[in-house]
C-alpha cells in the first residue's frame, strides 16, 4: 500500500529558488494587503488540508480548518479577512487576489511542465526517452516512444508499453500500462477567474500507481494539485478511461472503458464499474459498490450499493423507473 | 482573434496541379451531364457557402445559397437541375453523382493526408519531427516524439508535450497541448453514399487555436473540411475530449474530460460543459451557457441557459422530471 | 471478406515451448484432480466453441458445448465434473481452479505482450518501428512514431499516420488508421476472481481489419482472446472509439465518436452509431441497425431497426417517452 507514500516535491517539479517567508512578502507586495510572521522559514514544500507538511505554504481558501493543529512551520495565504483576523496562525498572509497569488507564487518557486522553465534530460534506451532523474528497475520492460519523465519510479517486473507517458508518477511492482496512455499529466485546474493556460493552477502533485495494476490504452491519469492521485494494488482499468487529479481508488477496482472519475473523488475497495460511467467531482465512493454502465454517480454512494442511471441511484430503483417509463411509453 | 484568419490552403495540403475550368470539363467528362463557362480560369482554391474565395470551386448541394453575390470568379458544380437552369451562376457544371465527383476532383487537385501523394519533409528537432514547411516560433517548447506537419505555424512561448500530433493547424501565443493529443486529424467526412476510406470527403480545411489555450491529454481536434474549426482565446479543454470538423468555439470556454462536439457546431462565448457531455452536429449554442455533465445537447441553445439531461432542457426542467421520476420509482 | 481467415497464432505470439498433453499433466498437477487421456499428442494451438482447431487446448467453462463434434484431437480442460463425467471427451483434465490453470498453462506456452518473455525484434523504417516478423505491403504509407509488431500484415495502399501502435492484427487493402490510435492491444480479460496484472487472461487473439476500413485518431481495438475482432470491408470509424474483444462488425458500420463497444458484440451489415453511443457485452445486433448518439444498447437488435436512449429501445417508443417526460415536467 503506497497511498501514504511520502514523495519529494523537488524530485519532479524543478524548484527554481529558496526563499524564506520575509522575501516572499517582499517580491509579492502588490498581492498582499496585510500579514503576520512569528517565525520567519525557508519554504521547502506546500500543503494542503489534508496534508500538512513542514516549512510549507498553506493556501487556505474558505474551507474548514479547525482540524489544524501543528502550525508553528506552516505559512497561512488566504483572501479571507476573518482568517487573518483570529489570529490563529502564527504565520498568515492576508492578500487580494487568491487565485492570482495562488499561480504566481508556486510559479515563482517552481518549474514544473506547463511552464517554460521545466526542466528534464534523458538518455534513449530502446527507442525511448527515460529521464536522467528517473528510477527505473532494471527488469522493467519498456517497449517503444516512451517518455519516463523525471523522478518517476517504476517497480519490479511492470511493462510499459509503446508511446507511453509517464511523469510525475511512482508506478509499483508488476504494473503494466498499455499503449498510448498518459499518466502523469496536468489535472484539470483551471482558475475560473481567470481562464487561459497561463492561470492554470500548478499541479504540484503526482500519480502513485501501487502493484499489479493494469492499465488499458489511450487512457489518462492526471497527477494531483499538492498530494496524490492514487490507484490501488490489483486494479484493472480498460481504454479510454479518464481519472481526474487527487483521485483516490483502493484496491481491486474494475473500471471499463470510457469511464470517467472527476478530480477529487474517493472510492473504496472493490469498485466494479461499468463502461462510460461518469463520477462527479468530490465524491465519495464506499467499499463493495457496483456502478451500472452508463451511470452518472453524483452524490456520495455507501457501501455494498449497487447504482444505475443518470443521476444514479440504487438499481432497483432505477429498474422500476424504467419499468414505469416502459409502461408511460406504451399508454 | 483568429477566427478570421485568412489561410494559404496549399501550404497544408500539397496542391498536386493547376488547371483551369475548361479542362476539369474535359478530364471529368464522365461524371457531367451539362456545364456553362462563361470566365474560364485556373482553379486556385476552393469555397465554402460562408467563405467564398475568388477563382475557386463552390460544390452546391441542395442548400440555401440565395445570399450569394459576387460570383464571377467561382464555378459551382452541383447535381440540382433547377440550379443549373436558374442561370444565376455564370460557371457551373451539373453532374450526375454530386459525392463522387467531390471526391474525384479535389483528390485530382490537391494532396492531403488521407491520400498516397500527400508530401510532407522533416527536421528533426528535439527528438520530435518538424516540418520543413512549418513555422514554428523559436520561444515554443516542443517534447518528445512530436510531429509539426506542414503549413502549422506555433505562436510565441507555447507548450507542446510529448507524443502530440499536429497537422493542418495555426496555434496562437501561450498554447498549452498536453501528451497524445492529435490537432487537425481528418474529420467524419464520410460518404453514405459511397462508403470507405477511398470515399471520404477530401478535408482540406485546418484548426486555428487561438492565445492562451490549454488542450488536455489524448483529445482529438478534426480539421474542417473547408474551412475552419476553432478554439476561441482562454479556453481550457480537458482530457479525451473530441472536437470535430467545422466547430467553432468562442473565447473562454471550460469543457470538461470525454465530451464529445459534433462536426459543425458553433459555441458562443463563455461556454462551461460537463464531463461526458455530447453536441449533435450542426447546431447553435449561444453565450454563456452552461451544459451539465452527460447532457446530451441535441438542439440550439439561447444565450445564458443552463441546460441537462437527454436531450438536453433547461436545468429547472430537467430537476423537476428527476424528481417525478423518484415518486415513480417509490410508487 | 476477411471474417474467417486462417491465421497463425505462433506469429503473433511467440510460443514459448512445445509440450504434449502429458507433459502438461505433470508440469501442471498441483492444478489436476482428475484426467483421461486417450491420444497423446503436442499441443499445437487454443481451441474456442467456435473454432475448433486440430491439436488444441479447449478451456471449457459452463457452456453448451453439444454442436462439439470431431474432438480426436482437442484436450479439454474444465473445473466442471460432470462435464468430465459424461465421457464425451476422448482427453479432458478436471482441474480444481480453471482460472488460475487458464492463465498458467497458457502463460507456460506462450509469450505474449503482457509477459515479460514476449519477444519482438524491429526496423526503423522512416521513423517508425516495423516488426522483422511483420508483413509490410511496399505500397503502405507508414507515417512518424508508429510500432508495427511480430505478425502483423498490412495491405496495398493503406495509410498509417503518426504514433500508430498496430500489434496482433491483420490490415486489409486501403485501410487508413489516423494518429495516435492503438490496434491489437490487450483486451479487459480480467479474472474476477484473481484479480491483477499478472492474472490476467492471456489474450491469443489477433484483430483483422477488412479492406477500404477508415479508423479515426486515438481510437482502441482490442485483440480477440482467442479468434478475431474483426472490422468489416468500408466500415468508417471516428475518433476515441473503443472496441472491445472478440468484436465482430460486418461491413459498412459507421461509428461516430466516442463510442465504445464492449466485448463479444456481433454486428450484422449496414450499422449506424451515433457518438457516444455504448453496447453491453455479448449482444447482437442485426443488420441495417441505426444506433442513436448516447444510446446504451443492452440487448439484442432485430435488423432493421432504429433505436435510442438507455436501455435503448426503438426509437418511436424512446420519442413518446421524452414527450411525457416534458408533460410531466410541466405538471
Amino acid at each position: 500500500m503506497k497511498k501514504n507514500i511520502f514523495f519529494n516535491r523537488d524530485i519532479f517539479h524543478n524548484k527554481k529558488r529558496e526563499i524564506n517567508i520575509e522575501s516572499l512578502v517582499e517580491i509579492f507586495n502588490s498581492f498582499i494587503i496585510n500579514f503576520r510572521i512569528k517565525n520567519n522559514f525557508f519554504i521547502k514544500d506546500i500543503s494542503s488540508l489534508e496534508n500538512l507538511r513542514d516549512f510549507s505554504l498553506l493556501f487556505l481558501d474558505n474551507q474548514n480548518f479547525n482540524q489544524i493543529k501543528s502550525l508553528n512551520n506552516i505559512c497561512v495565504i488566504t483572501e479571507n479577512q476573518s482568517i487573518f483576523e483570529e489570529g490563529l496562525f502564527q504565520n498568515i498572509i492576508l492578500v487580494n487576489d487568491f487565485n492570482l497569488t495562488y499561480v504566481q507564487v508556486l510559479n515563482y518557486i517552481y518549474g514544473h511542465e506547463d511552464t517554460s522553465d521545466y526542466f528534464d534530460d534523458f538518455v534513449i534506451v530502446n527507442d525511448s526517452y527515460i529521464s536522467k532523474f528517473s528510477e527505473v528497475d532494471q527488469s522493467v520492460a519498456i517497449a517503444k516512444n516512451c517518455v519516463i519523465g523525471r523522478g518517476v519510479k517504476i517497480g519490479k517486473y511492470s511493462i510499459i508499453k509503446n508511446n507511453v507517458i509517464i511523469k510525475n508518477a511512482i508506478i509499483g511492482d508488476n504494473v503494466i500500462i498499455s499503449d498510448n496512455t498518459t499518466i502523469g499529466s496536468t489535472g484539470f485546474g483551471f482558475n475560473i477567474k481567470n481562464l487561459g493556460a497561463k492561470n492554470l493552477y500548478p499541479q504540484l502533485g503526482i500519480v502513485v500507481i501501487d502493484d499489479n495494476v493494469h492499465i488499458g490504452s489511450n487512457c489518462t491519469i492526471d497527477r494531483a494539485k499538492i498530494d496524490l492521485t492514487y490507484i490501488g494494488t490489483n486494479s484493472m482499468i480498460d481504454n479510454l478511461v479518464h481519472i481526474g487529479h487527487n483521485v483516490q481508488i483502493e484496491e481491486n477496482a474494475c473500471i471499463a472503458a470510457q469511464t470517467g472519475i472527476s478530480g477529487s473523488v474517493i472510492i473504496g475497495k472493490n469498485l466494479i464499474s461499468g463502461g462510460q460511467s461518469g463520477y462527479a467531482g468530490h465524491i465519495k465512493i464506499g467499499d463493495n459498490v457496483t456502478v451500472a454502465a452508463k451511470s452518472g454517480v453524483t452524490k456520495n454512494i455507501n457501501n455494498n450499493s449497487t447504482v444505475a442511471g443518470f443521476p444514479a441511484v440504487d438499481i432497483k430503483e432505477w429498474k422500476k423507473h424504467i419499468i414505469n417509463q416502459k409502461k408511460n411509453g406504451h399508454k
